[in-house]
């Protein structure tokens, strides 16, 4: 007969555990999502716009990919991969960057783990000291949570539509000086924008100039960590990067990205970031001990898919309509709630899978909710028109600016067309 | 054309990253198998058995494992998993636990992530402040890397051949009353022994009489990581758990625990822990946001193996015994060395893939090497005999005791017959 194992209240027994414990906070999506699941069981139609993720059944995998890591299982691929990514897929990195984005890396500056959430960890982990300041603007994707987990002292830079949603040099600049570390995601998740080229060279010469004058002084140098997982999901614009538009910054600036987002395979766990070698080294070490690894089949499959242009090619021929379409129906139908004269705006596409939206339902009282906060316009549109949304607030936000963030992956375009007169019927 | 990008002497700009990063140390035996591959590349013959991996041409993955991350690869099974696991895989774990050790834990008990690697990490992050004690005996896998990584003030125990390398409660008494943790790992990495039942109950129980203390003054308690990845790989001894042999424990114990070593499956990166709910809530969000997730499509597959115990127990009836055959041709080995009088001495297999085998050379000089370290023997043993072997240090031993880890998972019976022979010739 099996011991049936008792344990404390769980309340009761966190005190028992370390203050890092104590003091983390999970995904505010993820708190977001089991709310939706339980909705949905009980047979409430929604639309899902809140997880940064594909249906698979609208948005498989390419083809290569899947076969790829079919195949080298097939083949005994089942063993340990070096801890800092297999050679094959680190070269295959190299040729990417330098066909795609006019780069050349050494291969020592490319490490592969499990996503692009353990090198963004990594980073902060290698380069950041308990104290050390980082500067990140908010929204953006869990700087907080990583500047909590390595005991920074983070300066938050609030971004508002009028600069499209990205830090301007005039607010980066004052805080450079005592910065350790700056952080810019492009295309913006949750924002869907994208960062000028003009604004990204004048912050990335400020970086270098920064670091000029360090080297006068000896102190240790300012670094940027720019977060560019979606760069290759763009609508018309050009998605650029501090070295390509300043190949001086190269020393201080990580680029980080993976395979999840430009080919739908969130789950399939490969990440590559490149970086100084003397960076990498570290954060190898380092992620090989907390054992971020990633799986050597899918490995394996991703160094045989990036060196393939042409499937490369033929896949987003296929797949970035597919995105552009949800974000243009949504877009589209909220200019048209908009010319009715409803409070609401919405950014046209410009990259990732995300669009803003803004509902300007402050001080009204809906369907007898008081709206006075965006989670209160997040429970007004999740129950009464079955849209599901994130306030800007779950990307550290403090601002109760009425903007969300509506993720199309997991959508159809019917999915869309069925809610937009939910959502008008609500709001007219 | 490409920009070729240009960094700094890499040992200078390491003086510009954090103080983790600095003081991190990599493996010990990665540096080894850079050594190894080296001389392979220029043509030597050498029996390697310093990877705790397996080579798959000897040791595939189970059939059905291998066909289920197949099918759920092209089933679509390619988005996010839960962050912690998906539902069916934990739930698997928990049958698992009872049918295999009778021991029923509940579902919220069970935490999945990419291997038994971060969960070592997530155990330390999650219970252990800056300055807390970990109590731990060396030889033994990654403590020190892991008390290193958390700021711990680290009480290492070193363990003989006469208790069988495990620490006995006497050893381990005196320091109860201040440690917030304590690490066993059994059947043991490096040394292939399992601990007895006896002694871990003892040990076991006096993690439950401290805790009743700290009751009292409502002190943190103290926390007991047991690590098992290897507690289906035993020739003869009977596993034992702490929460089986001492229930009242439960509130305390963390089981670590991998599909990786049981397997056969290193590269798929699915690990499992069963820990209070409390502990197993905190460290799912650390681990959350460090991004160690496991991929989805193994995880389903590794919830339908656990199921299927026929299964199973076929794929144990070939696997254990071709470990067993090699373990056992090296013991042979080594035993008719020492009976010929050459000083050489082995433990005879336990559990795990590993084999304990002792060189008594020190203060003699041969082949014109002067043997004072066993780096000086493992030097030896690699150059002149083709035999690589990792020395107990590099599991934290300071003592320089002429043991070492001989790991069985990447040779085959044909690799070890033909190096016997060489190590012969040169001890002889």
């Amino acid at each position: 007969m099996a011991l049936d194992l008792t344990f404390p209240d769980p309340a009761a027994a966190d005190a028992g555990l370390s203050s890092l414990a104590r003091s983390v906070v999970g995904s505010e999506i993820l708190k977001i999502a089991a709310q939706i699941r339980a909705m949905q069981a009980s047979g409430a139609e929604i639309c899902n716009l809140t997880v940064g993720d594909f249906n698979p059944a609208y948005f498989p995998i390419p083809e290569a990919l899947l076969e790829g890591t079919r195949s080298a299982l097939a083949e005994g691929q089942t063993n340990y991969p070096p801890s800092d990514g297999v050679l094959p897929l680190r070269e295959a990195v190299v040729r990417f960057y330098e066909r795609e984005l006019g780069l050349r890396y050494p291969v020592e500056s490319v490490l592969v783990v499990g996503g692009a959430r353990p090198l963004l960890y990594g980073a902060y982990r290698t380069l950041v000291d308990p104290g050390d300041t980082v500067v990140y603007p908010v929204p953006s994707w869990n700087n907080n949570h990583y500047a909590n987990l390595s005991g920074a002292k983070a300066i938050e830079l609030p971004v508002r539509e009028d600069h499209n949603f990205f830090p301007t040099l005039d607010q980066i600049a004052p805080h450079l000086s005592e910065a350790r570390l700056l952080c810019l995601n492009s295309p913006l998740n949750p924002t869907g924008t994208m960062i000028d080229a003009e604004q990204l060279r004048a912050i990335t010469q400020a970086v270098v100039d920064e670091n000029e004058k360090r080297k006068q002084t000896g102190a240790r140098p300012l670094f940027f960590v720019y977060d560019q997982v979606y760069w290759t999901l763009t609508f018309g614009a050009q998605h650029v990067t501090p070295v390509g538009l300043v190949p001086e910054s190269a020393p201080y600036v990580l680029l980080l990205d993976a395979l999840s987002k430009a080919f739908c395979a969130t789950g399939l766990r490969v990440g590559w970031g490149l970086m100084p070698p003397a960076v990498r080294a570290r954060m190898a070490d380092i992620l090989g001990h907390v054992g971020a690894w990633a799986p050597k089949a899918e490995q394996l499959a991703t160094a045989k898919l990036l060196d393939d242009p042409a499937t490369i090619q033929a896949f987003q021929a296929t797949f970035l309509p597919a995105v552009k379409a949800r974000l243009d129906a949504l877009h589209g139908g909220f200019a048209a709630l908009k010319a009715e004269g409803i409070p609401v705006d919405a950014i046209a596409p410009q990259g990732a899978i995300y669009l803003s939206a803004r509902f300007d339902l402050f001080g009204r009282t809906i369907r007898g909710l008081a709206l006075n906060t965006n989670e209160d316009i997040r429970q007004l549109l999740l129950q009464h028109a079955g849209l599901a949304l994130v306030p800007f607030q779950a990307f550290g936000l403090k601002e109760e600016s009425g903007w969300f963030r509506l993720s199309v992956g997991a959508v159809s375009l019917a999915d869309i067309a069925a809610m937009m007169p939910r959502l008008r019927a609500l709001l007219a």
